[in-house]
């Protein structure tokens, strides 16, 4: 196209798992909630009146921004407020590194999430990808191979997708210190709710880190997919400097009221991650006792290694797909002879589990 | 800051019109409508249920964008929805022309929306600025110049923004012309629910045209700058470049809900839009009255030149904001001599008028 920079004209577009519009299908797919919000998130957008609509939203989303700093035990300054995580992504990307293949581009481990590579794509940055190793782990050379470049954001995402796998606080560290006075640590965490720890101690004054950020999200553990609200947290200065780029009300009134609600009912939230912990496990389980590989997980799901005897990955995705089960296939190395399979309720991951019995005995008959 | 680019550490944010917290104020100040949105769109966002939340959204706002297509007579294809227009001028900027002073950068008209140069300053585009005719309008050599440069987009905003005077579509067409095959001119009808003329012509196939895009808020004439809604019109090609590089859910499904239901309700629209106009001619006739010159206006909103004999713009303002009443004053060159006032419903225009008659008068003795 004639008037397109000649990146935007080279970009592969990110692809997203399907989302059919019917509300039968079990979607096993992108790793929503089989749960819907705390009832008080519909609470307070009932509470949305003409008048507030009329008006321009609080810019930076202000009592938003104070109930999660009181959640996690920081300043509201340490807080961004975003349109979903995506937005959070995009504005690290503009405000840390350089366009056009700069100079200071992005670092990546792979597998890892695709849009990383999408939004260096639109923005033009260069990226610099390391394999994990064997268990989707993080290289223990990665680190000092960062603290000699010009790298101007390392992304992690923590647990892994697609693998599930939680990174210590100390690699963690290391990265960032390998980093520190010339790049920034991006860890998403789009899944922690359900991991056994957080990259947070990483951002109290002792950590002697001033260059982490970390990047949460409603759309998983807060069951609010269809709002797109994210934020991040980080030291005071990287959320001024995200702060300045974002647009100027980037967060609409009814959102900000029902993430405020969603982030201040910690009960609610919390007894949903843990059914879905409790089933994360009776899943693994029965797909272990049906031959698959199943890794430990910290995320709101598994990637299982098909059993080697029977059809392959893509196959039993189809047969799945035909029985109106979506789980996802990824059509990219180390990942062909896997299922990404999202934790749903009991009965959609007892679905599930029988349609694979009947899948697995008739391809093997 | 060490961390950010240099581009981002020489921005002057945007700086928005105050948006006091209480709800007493009489705003006037940022031409939000004094009406709230339509019946149906508190109707609509009452049936959002747990279970849509808890899915992803439709990722391109289908039903919103076949409804616009369908009030304004295009296809679908035409139409690009986003947060906002903020989302959809960052996003033009990011497609269609250079960071970092790479060669096409963008053009405007001064003064003009403060954020154009804003969004370009974050990305890091060069700007060309081109002062406007002594009444606000476009030079008649606009076209040559833009013809022999390497512009990516020029960003005119008409109805004119703070002027609020019209431009021809002949004279828009030309711009268009003289870009053609290399830039984009990007028409910004925030204000165009309260003008005779829309630049729709333009999108039409036997304008010839292929590079111009319109963009509309829903902000101002469905009284809804809180939910930050907006949309692009244009060629197909246009849409699809855009399409690459926007956020992958970038409208949630609450916004999009109460969107289609506000673009499908135009009868309440339009006939908020009528009283509005009907208002504002009013308010000019007033201020008139008063010794203001205030030429005519396609907006909802007027640009005041105050009295020469009585106080200057900036102490009436604050005089203003004393009475609880804002009013916006611009602290830049061919402006300080004028206040841009929102028109408001009848009460508060009659507010205003009595606070101005208290001012001039006390100021005068």
């Amino acid at each position: 196209m004639a008037y397109e920079r000649p990146n935007i004209t080279a970009l592969s577009a990110y692809v997203s798992g399907e989302q059919p519009a019917d509300g039968r299908t079990i979607k096993l797919n992108t790793n929503e909630s089989p749960y819907p919000p705390a009832p008080k998130v519909l609470e307070a957008i009932a509470t949305i009146t003409g008048e507030s609509l009329r008006r321009y939203p609080p810019p930076t989303a202000a009592g938003f921004r104070a109930a999660a700093a009181q959640v996690h035990g920081l300043d509201a300054s340490q807080v961004f407020a975003t349109n979903a995580g995506d937005e959070l992504l995009r504005l690290v990307l503009t405000v840390f590194t350089d366009p056009d293949k700069g100079g200071r581009g992005i670092a990546i481990t792979e597998p890892t999430y695709s849009l990383y590579r999408v939004l260096a794509g639109i923005h033009g940055a260069s990226v610099t990808a390391t394999p994990l190793d064997e268990e989707f782990s993080i290289p223990s050379t990665w680190a000092t191979t960062l603290a000699g470049s010009d790298v101007g954001v390392a992304f992690v995402v923590n647990p892994h997708a697609p693998s599930g796998r939680l990174e210590s606080l100390d690699t963690l560290r290391g990265i960032a210190e390998a980093l520190r006075g010339r790049g920034v640590l991006l860890i998403d965490e789009a899944y922690v709710d359900f991991a056994e720890q957080s990259a947070l101690p990483l951002l109290t004054p002792d950590s002697g880190l001033d260059n982490v950020l970390i990047l949460r999200t409603l759309s998983k553990g807060y069951g609010l997919a269809g709002l797109r609200f994210g934020y991040g947290l980080g030291h005071p200065d990287l959320i001024a400097s995200l702060d300045k780029a974002r647009d100027s009300f980037n967060t609409d009134v009814i959102a900000q009221a029902a993430a405020e609600a969603a982030i201040r009912d910690q009960a609610d939230a919390r007894e949903k991650w843990s059914l879905i912990v409790r089933d994360r496990a009776l899943l693994r389980d029965a797909l272990r006792a049906r031959g698959f590989v199943v890794p430990e997980t910290q995320t709101n799901f598994v990637l299982a290694t098909v059993p080697p005897a029977g059809p392959d990955a893509r196959s039993i995705y189809e047969d799945l797909k035909a029985a109106g089960i979506l789980v996802r296939y990824f059509d990219q190395d180390r990942l062909r002879d896997k299922l990404r399979i999202t934790v749903g309720t009991p009965e959609q991951n007892n679905t599930l589990l029988a349609a694979l019995d009947r899948i697995l005995k008739t391809e093997k008959v």
